[in-house]
């Protein structure tokens, strides 16, 4: 090992790569744009009139559903995916505001004309996470020049069929297994023997206390890749996580939004065999070692739901600070845990170097504060300077949902587990509803109490 | 229309058929009889040393999963399903005793003698639901002598594929699309006729306002029996249900302990179309039109599943009477709704003859106690005597939490919709992270009163 | 004791009295009739321009008062008692309207003019309760000619001594001890000693629990005639409950008005001692012994209060229905425990006769359901035909909030015993800080979660 | 102003100061010192048996009460307040603890010796803060040498009549109003005149909204010094806190205490006229300028009563630590509102010089964190050198919370303000009924939010 080893690091989060990706015009989003939901008063006829609107307008529908209103007994409610591109959808949605309610227009790239109110589209169902698959920034096989695998036609091949899964890969369905090849096994075997003994000592807690779960339950083991699926099947058991692969890297925007639904977009492939300590993107040796043991953990879950919950529909910038804060807690965060520092971020659990260095009293440790640490630069090729600490889990997510109450957004957004879907508050309706909803947990409450220890 | 029709009616909610099914020795639990959990404490080689206890005493082991524990940040929780047969189980339970906590043994048929502690089996994963399709008390083309369909050899070779379809289906998958048959499209048209015209003078308020969703999402139509695929997936937007093919009858334990999980177990067959108006048992005219639409509800939907939780090994006395309220709401309910009477049980809203019937002034109307409701006894072949008002959904939920409040059971249950499963709430922790879990949703109704009308 | 014997009433619950009282010119209500309460934002001299408008309108102010706005962190409230028989007070409130938020104008007799808005005055703060003292419909030494009392001239003197102590009562001050005659002793006496061979069998489970400590704290004995201070300060020790000498019969509206202040009137004076077994109206035995021992009750306080809020600035009719509830329970109510009837009102607990009676199987007894409950006529001299039956006081408590909130008040209320105020909430504000008080609740649950049984 | 002026400080609050006060043994708690309380299941006779033990001892009774057990509908509980220098306490609470429950001991100086589990004393009801009065550290008139007024036998002669009249004060009395002469007026006039400019500017917003109120309803004017039972009322109607006068200096523990029941302990007199801008203990100035305004905001009542919570039945070292935090909010704390920092701490808003220097640069500002907070160390004769910020009185409480969390106590506790006691929490029965006291709450927020905007 060598100060020249560059640690796993994840620039998915970051817009200020060298070569900036851009979206790939055969990628484009093909399901439409524009997404537009809305609510009519119950009405015999009703559904039909709101297709008429739209097909007198010519708007080319790509999709239209009905369900019962969340936000009003009486009303029903409407998703029309279309596409932007014709003419007349700017008009068939101001006569649809006329005769609806709620109306609200998700756009893939919100035009910034003055006085138009169309939120950034953000997954409202946890199959609508189907369209990210042609929303990556760069694709499998498109190596950057720098990168260990650059001039390998084999590794390049193999990283084509990992993106080809991904992509057409669907909500619902197994993620494939892979027969991972002995050279891969040999990576995997290398990264993973350095790590194991540094995690008694390094790791917090809640790692430690998963990783044998994961050896008895999942294959971790030195001469075993684990399956996604499986993990995935764990995770879902622990704490409603998944998994689900990626072809390529996300958008900030995008990859955080999996969060507010407990998926985890994960690789599958693994770092090029030549450098087995050195990655310039994640793989499955980040996903497995770094990121895996803390989703299952329940205070863990809910901290990162809530940093996805946070950037939905929310503006860019707040967005970006969302991604800030996932960087320094989810991937490089640092907890106090009876006194000593443990790491607890993926890219320190994944990198040999970074995570004997993040514990050492050269990086500076500052408390982990949302206002102020949204804002903190960092490099994305090299050890950070600077650590962010939590107190818990369950302090860092308190002090998130502080930081979030300041996102200017006209809703709240409450993740509802049972639809796998998220619903939007904004209603007096639905604020009611939350109430008899902590009423019924209260009497849960209350009937637990009778019972234990009775 | 005349008098000798007899609505559709579902023995399985009955343990008093005329002739009794028994469980058949070829679908016996090949999966083991016996399901141990019980958590130990975090410890090196911990994991290992609960193996060698059941490997000790030759217990024959089906399958064996590790977990984090619920109910204590430190300990590993132990799923172990065996085979109750092998001679040395009972002495490896009192082993694992010994060294572990919160030991509890599901039995299928727990024994009688005194001094056991054993409770009886039910579904912990929502996957344990696979269990059942091999415990149900008669299969598909097994027809009783005075079925319409018993002398038809056509009609019991095509219930005999419906049946197969369900007893190898699998949590997860897709259930398979049916080419319904002419002569099957026109039985049921001929029950969509009859009843689309009485229900908007019969049915209960949220029954209309769903059924025109399941008209234009769903192919609810007279000359279109709709696939349950199609309909599981309008329901889990809804409110999470989810629709299970189901191969024959279930005991009310098992029917029952679906529910707690939003699943409801459903034919796929047809009535014989020698008599489109009657059917001896549940059928796709049934289901589709009685159940479905109040399954979209989200009020009924937490009512049906707090009969389902109520369930959960609890003594069979009191499954019985959970049974009879199951009967006398979600099958034979009647509500209040502005001053009238309303059918919202699938047994009137299938059924062209009770639905009229049991608005009218012949039958007897008595307010909704469950106290009192879940001892009454029903015929199964006749229009009900007497029926039991809600004043509404929310209320009966409330007042079947009261009623749950007094079976005997030492825990209570939640149920988690991230994990589908469902935690044994038996420790102070657990009833302290349900208070946390009350906070949050708390600090979401205050964000949302914040931002809603601002 | 014999038939002919009728037990102590209440009339003051009920307007149809033989010979109504009417209000005495002389104890018209001084201190203004009208009271007006604002909220005004905060800004340099806003204090004075209120003032000022009333001013040059010539209302004749009989008290001011400014306090920080509960329902607005950034205004003051407002309130003014004037006399509204002054010419420009209609035109003054028109002008406060224009320049203030929340203006809410309570009458003691709203004119009934279409389009006012006008709601019927209630109190605000526990020493508003003063204001009751000169509003009572009958006055101390005034008898009914068929009052026991009516000839005899020293009882009649000895009343107006009563009468006096509780004409001058203000909030705050000790109630006045009283030397009881050997007379009156002897009547408490034989009242006393005809109930508490009865009480065991015949009370419920709370009176029994509270009795032998009022004999201990209080001096409740055959002998001696217990003082309404140091009951008082019992009751404010175990439940917060007051009580107040009343110098004669209150309106329902105030009588109840009390209630939500936890505030119970009680009369001094004793029953004739030419029948001590038969009084025409509340005395001391029938406060004492009826009423005091459930005030001492958590849950029997709580229901108690609850009638009382819904009272204020409610509409007639619904003043009228309550009154109808108070007297089905707290005046004659009965409960079920451990499966059999118990009486715990105070009608029934004061009455040798009817405390056997109506646990015989004479009387006609049903389910407490308010709404059916409200509007049932009773008889004010003769044993009930009719009683209602509670399941418990929570039960009853719950089941009379759902009552209270079908009442038409274009506002919630809710009492804050800090303050001994009652709280009008109108404002997205004050749910959101009930939201967080809610939240300070759950945290002191889990602290105390925490620390029970460790 | 001149640098040798020296603030008003409050050495009440630290054992550090030059001549410690002692206690006076003419003083001595002659109510006798120790407390005991405990429940008794309820039987017939059971009262009578707790004294008869008692007596068996020779124990000197001061004071025996029972009441309904809080913690078990069916227990009765005693408070019993005894000499504790009689031989017999001792064996008598052997005994006692062998037929009740919960017993518990409360002791003015809980002995040392191991194995001794009794409690450091604190009120159970707002009358018990009566024992206060001579418990006094040091009694008016007696003066340190370097006092103003040391040599001023009118000005000591007059500090005794403030003396006395807090000496005799009951609970539930009228504070004396006070003729304040000409030369105290000109006293208060001085320091009032320096202070009101000073406020608008940097006092913080809860104070400047609260100041124009006390003007108008309490008469705060340069020519005039308000009376404590005006302003107590007005606090009363404001948040519910009352102000007491008191003696002289009282302990942190007693003076803690105080906060738990909403009461805060207030001198009456002012300082020596030759010094106005200067007084070396707290007076009417610093009183009425400093703490009274920021009393009437319920946010920061809240927080005060928070810090008297947690400081009942404490170890010495925590109430050290609570007196601490104390002495940086509620005397010296500064917060930052919109941006800016602003005085909250009532040393800084009574002290000309200090509340210029406060958020000037010279000082050192540091994050409220109670952890590191309650433990630095701060003068009491100078200006402080470091001062700590809170984000909101909100956020001040919420962390106090957690901070008391970590006290080590055997029990919660709540402050009840119906029956102004403080309810020692330790059975599960105690925990339920605080869950149905929240889900009544959650009641009252379903039908508040149904009624506003409708």
């Amino acid at each position: 090992m060598d100060a020249l080893v560059i640690p796993a690091k994840k620039p998915r989060l970051d817009g200020k790569a060298k070569n900036p990706p851009t979206y790939r015009s055969e990628l484009k989003d093909k399901e439409g744009s524009t997404t537009i939901t809305f609510t009519l008063k119950e009405k015999v006829g009703i559904l039909a009139s709101a297709l008429n609107v739209l097909h007198s307008h010519n708007v080319n529908l790509h999709h239209i559903e009905s369900r019962p209103a969340r936000n009003n007994p009486e009303s029903f409610e409407f998703f029309i995916a279309c596409d932007n591109t014709t003419g007349g959808l700017k008009q068939a949605i101001d006569d649809l505001r006329d005769f609806s309610e709620n109306l609200t227009v998700l756009a893939r790239n919100p035009s910034k004309t003055e006085g138009n109110d169309e939120i950034p589209w953000f997954p409202r169902r946890i199959k609508d996470l189907d369209r990210f698959a042609n929303q990556i920034l760069s694709y499998g096989s498109e190596l950057d020049s720098d990168h260990p695998g650059f001039t390998d036609p084999v590794y390049r091949e193999r990283r084509k069929e990992f993106a080809d899964i991904a992509f057409h890969y669907k909500h619902g369905q197994e993620i494939p297994k892979i027969e991972y090849t002995p050279a891969e096994r040999k990576t995997w075997a290398t990264v993973f023997k350095s790590l194991v003994d540094l995690y008694p000592t390094h790791a917090c807690r809640q790692f430690n206390h998963v990783f044998p779960l994961l050896v008895d339950n999942c294959g971790f083991r030195e001469d075993n890749i684990p399956q996604l699926q499986d993990i995935s099947d764990f995770l879902k058991d622990c704490t409603g996580f998944q998994l689900r692969p990626v072809a390529g890297l996300l958008s900030s925007r995008d990859f955080l939004a999996g969060l507010a639904f407990r998926v985890f977009h994960s690789t599958q492939y693994i770092r090029h065999g030549s450098k087995p300590m050195y990655t310039p993107e994640p793989d499955v040796c980040h996903e497995l070692l770094g990121h895996v043991p803390l989703f299952a953990d329940p205070a863990f879950a809910q901290f990162s739901q809530e940093i996805g919950l946070a950037s939905l529909g929310s503006p860019d910038e707040f967005v970006k600070k969302l991604a800030t804060l996932y960087w320094f807690t989810v991937e490089f965060g640092i907890c106090r845990q009876e006194g000593e520092l443990k790491a607890y971020g993926a890219g320190l659990l994944s990198s040999f170097g970074e995570l004997e260095y993040c514990l050492s009293d050269k990086p500076e440790v500052r408390p982990f504060e949302p206002e102020k640490t949204c804002i903190q630069d960092y490099p994305i090729t090299s050890f950070q300077p600077i650590y962010f600490v939590a107190d818990s889990f369950e302090d860092a997510k308190i002090k998130l949902k502080h930081f979030a109450a300041t996102i200017p957004r006209p809703f709240s957004v409450r993740y509802n587990p049972y639809t796998q879907s998220v619903e939007v508050i904004n209603s007096k309706d639905q604020v009611i509803n939350l109430t008899k909803d902590i009423k019924g947990d209260l009497s849960l409450l209350e009937d637990a109490l009778s019972r234990v220890n009775n």
